[in-house]
Parts: C-alpha cells; sequence; structure tokens
C-alpha cells in the first residue's frame, strides 16, 4: 500500500518553516522585554518587530526583492539581528561578511555570494573604500553611523537609522517555501578561498528549536526565557553559533555589544546582569584578564566555549570565580549546533566528574553522529577508539556553494564529513582528538599527533613540540617530533619517549607512538590564528628528505 | 527574482522528518538507561530499539504494511512506547484506541479508521469479544498477555512476546516522505460520532522538539534529561499529551505504569524517584489521596496539570507537599502542546506570584495565538477582553478525518477554533473562561458563564449553581442561573445576585451579567465524564418555554 496522507481543510494553515514565524510567540510573550545595544539605547520587542519591518521597507526602497544576496558588515547590534531576520523574513538572502578575512578576501566572498547590497559600519568604510571597485555586483550601500556625526561615503544611498526612520514598520512579509535560502557566509580557509556554506529558512528554524533542546536542564548548564543573553562569538560567525534566534523566539532579554571592548564587555555583564554567553578561549581570557583589572564579578554568568576545546584547567579556572564553562562542538559546515557538554546524572556536584563531564559534548536531538575508519566502518563508542567523526542532522550545509567537488567530498557516502578525529564513549560523549590531516596511521593504528605531542612536550628539555606523520615503507606513516629546546637543554630520544612509555603502559596510547625519529628547531611555524603550522612543518619535513636523498 | 535555493551535493543526506529520528542521539547518550515497566521488568534503549525492530517485524509478518492502521488497545506500557515507534517506523498509522468509549464507538472509531491490525491487552478481550464481529476489516489480533498465564483468544494470531522474541530486530525502517500520516485517535464528542483527528511524521517530530523548549528552565517548571518521567495521563489520549516522544529523544529514565491504580502508582513513584508527570485534576487528586493513605512522599515531583484548569487551591497543596503543579493547554486536535506556565521572570519565590503565573499558560514557541470576536477581529491582551482562542502551529490536525464539514468548520478563516473563550494578558498568559457554546452574548459584551455561576454559588443558600444563556429579543441573550439550593433554603433574586453586583463594583465581572431570572432544580445535570451538561440545561429550558407558550 502507499502511505497515507490527510486530506487537509481547504483553508488549514500550512505552516512553513521560514523564520518570521520564530517572532510568533516572542511577540505575544515579550512584547516589552529588551534588546539593548551597547551603552546606546534599548528597544522593545514590539519595537525591534516594527524595526524589523522598516528595515525591509528600506531595503526594498534601495532595490532588494526575493533571491538577492544581501550582506551586512557590521559589530555585534540590535542592528544586526534586525538583519538576522528582516533580509530572509523578505525572502533574501542574508550573507555574514567576515570582516577579519584579508580584502581581497572580504571581495572574494561578496563576489562569490553575488552581493547586491552591503549595509556597513562606519568602521569598515575604509575596508569599502578599498575592494568597491573590485565588486561591480553592489547596486546599494547603506551606511551605518552608529550615532556618530560625520559625512556619509559618496557611495552610500542613506544612512541606516535615517533610512529606516522614514521607512514603514508594515512590511507584508509572507510565507514562501521553507527551503529557500536564508543565510550565506565563508569559512576560512587555511588554503585557497574561503568556502561558501548556506543554509535554508527550513534548517535554521529546525536549529532553533533544537538548540534549546539539549541546555536548560535543571542543572544549570544552559539557558531558557528568564536569562539574559549576550553573544562573544561574532555575529557573522556561524550565525553567532545560532543563538540570537533561539533567544529571540524564547523572547529572552538580550544585550548586544557592538565590538567586542573588554572593559564595555564586563560593564555590560554587570550592569544587565547577563546570565549566558558563549565564546571561544581566547575571548574568554580577554574577558577574565578585563574583569580582574576592574574587578567585575564574574560569577553566575554561564558561558558555552567552543571553537577549540575547553580544557579542564580553564573550566576549573571558571569555578573558582562562580563561573560556569560548558562545551559545546560545531563547525561552519553545521549551523553549528553539533554537541553540548552536560552533566552525568548523578554525579551533580562532584567538581572531578563534572568537570570531565563538561568538557566533553553529547550529540543534540536530532543529530545522528558516528566515528568510522577510512572505509566508513562505524568504530567503537569505548572513549578509547579513533575515528573520523561523520554527521547527519536536519540542518548541515547542502554544499559548499558553487564547489561541486568540495561539496561530494563533505558528503561521501551520505555522512557529513567533519575532518575532525574523536572518540565517543558509551554514554555518546564525544572528544576531539585531532584533525584528519594531523593524525598518524601506522601499522592499522591512528595515533592522534596532540596526544603524542602532549606527552613530548613533558620531557624535561622541551619548551614545546609538535608531531607529524613521515612517509614510512613498512608502517604506512610513523610519527615525528619536532623539538624546540629549553634554553641550553639538548633532548634525547629516551628522554622524549620516556612519558610516551609511561603512557603505552597505562595504556593510555598504543604502543607504535613511541618515537623513532625527532628533529630540534629553533621555534615552531603557526598559522595566521596562531595554531601550529603542521602543514608547513611536512613541507619542510619533505624539503629536507628531498636534499638528504639529492646530497 | 525568485526565491534562492541550494544545490545539494548528490549525496547530501536529505534529513526527513520521520520518527525514527527521535531515536538517533537517545541510542548514541543514553543506550544503557532504562524503560521500566510497572513492576514487570525494564529494558535499557538499546533493548527497547531491538523490540521496535521485532515489532516492525512481527506486523510485517501478519500482513503490516505501509499505510495501513494498526491499533493498539493497551494500558501504558513499554510496549505502547514500541507502538509509538514501531507503527509509523514502518509508514503505517498507529491508532491509539480509546478503550473508555462505549463499545459501539469503540467498533466506530476502528472501522472509521480502516484499522487492518490489532494489538489487545488481555484487559480488553471482552471489549473485543463483543465487538469483533461488526469488524470486518480486521485481519489479525495480537493478544497481549501481560504476563499472566491462560489461553489465548481464539482469534488471536499469536501473543506479543512470544511473537516479538521470535521476530527479528532487524528492521529495515527506511525514510520516507514526512507528510505521511503517523498516528490517528478519536476525540470524544458530547454528541455524535467521535471525530478522528490525524497528525503527521513532520507534526510529530516538530512537536516533540517543541515540547522541550518552553520546558527545562532553571526555575524548574519543566524537565530535562536527567529527570524519571512517567505519564499519568494515557497513551491513548493524545499521545499522552507527546511527552513519551519527547522523553525518549532525550534518552530519559522513563516509568510505565501499566493500568492507573493509585497505590501502584504511588509505589513506582518513590522506587524511580520519579520526578516528572502530567495528569488531569482528578487522577493528581486519586494519586494524592493514595499518598495519604499510604504515607508516600511526594515531594520533589513536578506535575504539568491539564485537562481543566489547574485552580489556585490545588496549586497550592501541591506546594504544601513539596510538589510543583504547573498549568499546561492544549486538545486532541493540538496534538497537544499549545501553552504551557512559567513563572514570570523576576518573581521567583514570591508565593503568589508564581501560583498566578503557573495556573495560566503562555503559548508555546512556533504557536500563534490570537483571541478574536465573532467576524475573526482581534481582541486586547488586556487581560479582561474575551475572545475565542484561536490558533496556528506546525503540528495542528489538518481535518477531521473524513468529515469535510467539521474541518472546514475548525479551520474557517485558516485559523484553528478552539471554541475556547480566552483572555490573553500583555505577557502573554492565557486563561480560559468558558467553552465558546456555553459563553452568553449580551448587548454585544460576552459573559463567561463560569465566572458568573462560582459567583453565583457563593451566595449562603446555594449548593451548586449554573448559569446558561437563554435568548433575548432586545439583548441577543440573558444569563439564566438554575441552581440547587441548600437543603431547606430558598435562594432569592436579591441574594444570588449580592456577589455578583460585587463583582460589577469591583469591575470584575460587566454590568450586564445581572440576573433577572433563575430556575430552582433538584440536581444539575452532567455528562459520563461528570462535567455539567449546559446543552441539557438549555435543552430542558427550551423545553419548558414551549410549555409556558403552549400553556
Amino acid at each position: 500500500m502507499p502511505l497515507r496522507f490527510a486530506e487537509p481543510a481547504t483553508e488549514a494553515y500550512r505552516f512553513p518553516l521560514t523564520i518570521r514565524h520564530l517572532l510568533d510567540s516572542a511577540l505575544t510573550t515579550a512584547g516589552d522585554r529588551r534588546i539593548v545595544y551597547r551603552d546606546q539605547g534599548s528597544w522593545t520587542y514590539r519595537e525591534f518587530a516594527a524595526r524589523v519591518g522598516r528595515l525591509a521597507s528600506l531595503l526594498e526602497g534601495v532595490g532588494a526583492e526575493q533571491g538577492m544576496t544581501v550582506a551586512v558588515m557590521d559589530w555585534d547590534s540590535h542592528r544586526y539581528l534586525e538583519a538576522y531576520f528582516a533580509i530572509p523574513m523578505m525572502g533574501a538572502v542574508l550573507q555574514t561578511v567576515n570582516v577579519r578575512l584579508p580584502p581581497p578576501q572580504v571581495a572574494y566572498t561578496l563576489n562569490h555570494a553575488h552581493a547586491e547590497i552591503l549595509l556597513v559600519h562606519r568602521d569598515f568604510f575604509p575596508l569599502v573604500d578599498a575592494i568597491l571597485p573590485s565588486l561591480p555586483g553592489i547596486k546599494a550601500v547603506i551606511a551605518i553611523m552608529d550615532g556618530a556625526e560625520g559625512e556619509l561615503p559618496p557611495y552610500a544611498k542613506g544612512e541606516y537609522e535615517a533610512l529606516s526612520a522614514a521607512a514603514s514598520p508594515d512590511y507584508p512579509f509572507e510565507d514562501f517555501d521553507e527551503n529557500a535560502l536564508a543565510t550565506t557566509f565563508y569559512t576560512t580557509g587555511t588554503t585557497g578561498n574561503p568556502k561558501g556554506v548556506c543554509f535554508t529558512h527550513r534548517q535554521l528554524v529546525l536549529h532553533t528549536l533544537t538548540c534549546n533542546a539539549p541546555f536548560g536542564t535543571q542543572e544549570g548548564t544552559g539557558f531558557g526565557y528568564s536569562d539574559v543573553y549576550m553573544p562573544l562569538t561574532p555575529m557573522f560567525h556561524v550565525h553567532a553559533w545560532g543563538v540570537p534566534y533561539v533567544a529571540t523566539m524564547l523572547g529572552m532579554t538580550q544585550v548586544y555589544p557592538g565590538r567586542y571592548e573588554p572593559e564595555m564587555l564586563c560593564r555590560l555583564r554587570t550592569e544587565h546582569k547577563v546570565t549566558y554567553s558563549h565564546c571561544v578561549p581566547t575571548i574568554l581570557r580577554m574577558v577574565l584578564d578585563a574583569a580582574d583589572a576592574t574587578g567585575a564579578d564574574v560569577s553566575g554568568w554561564t558561558l558555552t566555549i567552543g571553537g577549540s576545546a575547553l580544557s579542564a584547567q580553564l573550566c576549573e579556572e571558571g569555578r573558582r570565580r562562580g563561573m560556569r564553562l560548558i562545551a559545546g562542538y560545531g563547525m561552519s559546515e553545521t549551523a553549528p549546533l553539533v554537541a553540548v557538554a552536560r552533566i552525568r546524572p548523578g554525579t551533580e556536584g562532584d567538581e572531578a566528574a563534572e568537570i570531565e563531564a563538561l568538557t566533553a559534548t553529547v550529540p543534540a536531538p536530532m543529530v545522528s553522529a558516528r566515528i568510522v575508519d577510512e572505509d566508513m566502518n562505524d568504530v567503537a563508542h569505548d572513549g578509547r577508539a579513533r575515528g573520523e567523526l561523520v554527521l547527519r542532522a536536519p540542518w548541515l550545509t547542502p554544499c559548499y556553494t558553487g564547489d561541486a567537488k568540495a561539496s561530494e567530498t563533505l558528503w561521501r557516502g551520505g555522512w557529513m564529513h567533519t575532518q575532525d578525529i574523536a572518540t565517543i564513549d558509551p554514554d555518546g560523549y564525544i572528544r576531539i582528538r585531532d584533525r584528519l590531516k594531523d593524525v598518524i596511521k601506522t601499522g592499522g593504528e591512528w595515533i592522534d599527533s596532540i596526544q603524542l605531542e602532549e606527552l613530548v612536550a613533558t620531557a624535561e628539555s622541551v619548551a614545546e613540540a609538535a608531531v607529524v606523520a613521515v612517509p614510512d615503507a613498512k608502517w604506512g606513516e610513523r610519527p615525528l617530533a619536532v623539538v624546540v629546546p629549553k634554553p641550553g637543554a639538548a633532548p634525547t630520544l629516551d628522554e622524549l619517549n620516556a612519558p610516551v612509555e609511561k603512557a603505552i603502559g597505562a595504556g593510555a596510547i598504543t604502543r607504535y607512538a613511541k618515537l623513532e625519529r625527532f628533529e630540534i628547531v629553533d621555534a615552531l611555524p603557526r598559522t595566521s590564528v596562531g595554531k601550529i603550522d603542521k602543514k608547513l612543518i611536512r613541507a619542510n619535513l619533505a624539503e629536507m628528505a628531498k636534499e638528504v636523498t639529492a646530497a
């Protein structure tokens, strides 16, 4: 028999999962709640909804229409939140421009996304001055003066607030296909041009509904409608982890801090009693230093930490200050929610157990997470076996825009490949161990380079260490340590292997991890964001090998 | 320009919102957690998933296929939960049979739903014996002996556990159209035949994701993965309010109590430390009485109360016992989640404010709630103005199955009509004031009959009172009180009007509520579920009026 379907009443409402509907209940239940922007003002949800209508009207006035890309270059603001809603709600596509990229790459992403309208904060006028000649597709630029006096750039059609005030709040938003694109932005690859990811209305609504689900437990590892939210991950970066949509759907009080200035962040946190934020460890460090300098109280603040691993040390430091730090895992390709930390039931209050659990993450509802070997066979969920983490969820990017080859690689075998090497334990806790390209495959076993270099770095004479794979005729690959000695020290292989052998003895790492080779260097090469550049290390070693062969 | 769409990678996974995916993350994160059935056993989530596969295999073995209706008549059990998943996951439609209906109506619903396979608990063998001759569509009956010895009825194809044990756990569940029907059941109308509602996979997945969203705040008004769940609303009644799907998605420990026996409920609650349940006030009363009789501790138990209003008195009584009682609002047509109670931020710990807030409900995310007059014009959200509550949400029944006329009425004007008269306050708190058919429309104002009869019932000489509308040439309708006096008392109009006039003076009710007429009766007629039968009162009054005219 075929599947059965309902025969809906003629007038039965077909509810599309479009972004406008995230506002439905918030406007009933939180009409008087406020959205704050720095020390410059605040607006109720009712006013916010009117401003969303005004933004759509003003964009229509400068030529925006369905299917068009409208790009935003702004700091975290109530305006950005307006753009999060108004642009997709019109059926246009919001491009959140990564303003930290080098100018030619910013221009590349705008051209690649076919951006036709640009909203630009005055801090980025110099950037736009520089790249506008190479942006033939841009038809209109709206200047955001952000309260400052001064002349608009000659290419601006007008100023955001002035145009908004003159525009109608009653834009006739309509329902449309929930599979229409809503947002796009570009990942920062280490090589080549940035790659574009894109998300549909349906995906973002499902992401928003689900984001809330794994949080909000009674152990206080999440947030709810009575929390006060301030993002500390830029809104151009993966929808500020999707939380502005969740916060708005729930009608939470929200605080947008503009450009991240540590003292301002501390001030806003104190003044508005912010209880929930999210950020990468670097920003947290910056905030903690500012809090120490100004004496600001950070207790009672819950933060989801992502981007890099949340270390047990940082987690402990947060506890000492009365904060709750919780790991989150995701990436640009995943909207980004994949997994969040949670306390193991029954271990509440046990500090060691809580830290262990809060520095790992479990898959969110509707997320299917596997760890697989190179042939996509499942690897055991025993907390030790390593595999590439591959995913299914209703909100993963369907492609890299206009890059069919990269898209097919991303989705090889019907699962989205994270290129992260992970373990999963029997309770579903995922720990990211390495990047796929850095893992060392030797004798059928995977050694994660990070674990091995952490061991090597504990040797007395070592200041810093990196471990990379080098080709090996017998074993496929073998690990090689690149070591920066402490001043005056001269590491030996035995000394480097001592902590490795101890770990092998304890069953913490495979016996194949024992080193046969190492190189001494003055310093480790690093990427522009400060990570050890293993790619360059491998290239340098290959070059050395060639020289050796040639000699 | 047209809307823009992505160009997905060939192998990109198209994630359908089908019920099988609710299990995805739970099996990773909660494989060893348990689902308990009475004092008869428990199964891990891993075992549960295998049993879901077995159920699908055994159903296939007796002829089940996509699009077929498979009906279940069981008490709340792990088996029912298996049916919640296995039957829709096969692409078949689960009919949750309301076993409390009179036998001819049970037969009507099975025939109307085209049920072809029936799973029946032994307690309902007599019922099936009686109606099977009138069920020509039934091709197979599976008997559930529930651990008891004894012979199977002659029409049974086999016993649930025996067939399950012999069936393969590896049923090849596949993805299919998320708009396929998943469940159907019948509402208990006071007149005519029960009406069938139906829900799709997509609707139930969205209901499940959203159910969790308004709960789980740090004020403890909801539940999360570390709670222990036990339903106290039958699983045949509106998916046990949808919570079994939520609890399973989150991997919560679950306790299914079988037939509701007060002492067993208290015992299970204590033994398994149940922290979250939901029920109607009547069941709560039954549980509290049993707790008093057995000395069971009920503190630390959160319950969502629905079906009828949660009174402030009951809410207070719960507090005194250390329970948290929270109002919920929904109906068969709404899957049922529409609105749940929440504490007003900033009033935590203020008992009066908490009770005020917890006895009302605010719309859940993705729920659009309006109150409207008869012409569908919006009525003010001031907590006083009354209107019919009409709804949009992604999970409302698209129709009454096979009843086009009732379906069109349900969805008149593109909004689902609840037939409940409500007020909404500026913070979105909805209070149900009356049923549309009971409200009294007089001089352009709406008087809610419940409020007026509560006032009349406070008069010294009154034991019980009902207020209904009677036609009036000048005012359209006027209220008439039907009063049961206390023994020996003789109510007068002035006496009945005294509390009404006080309320008018306080602005609590319109001045049009003042009574001009009342009737004395020995008893109020009641419906089969114990509600005052206002329809019969109105009919009796009309009959009396005819007699008066004739006389």
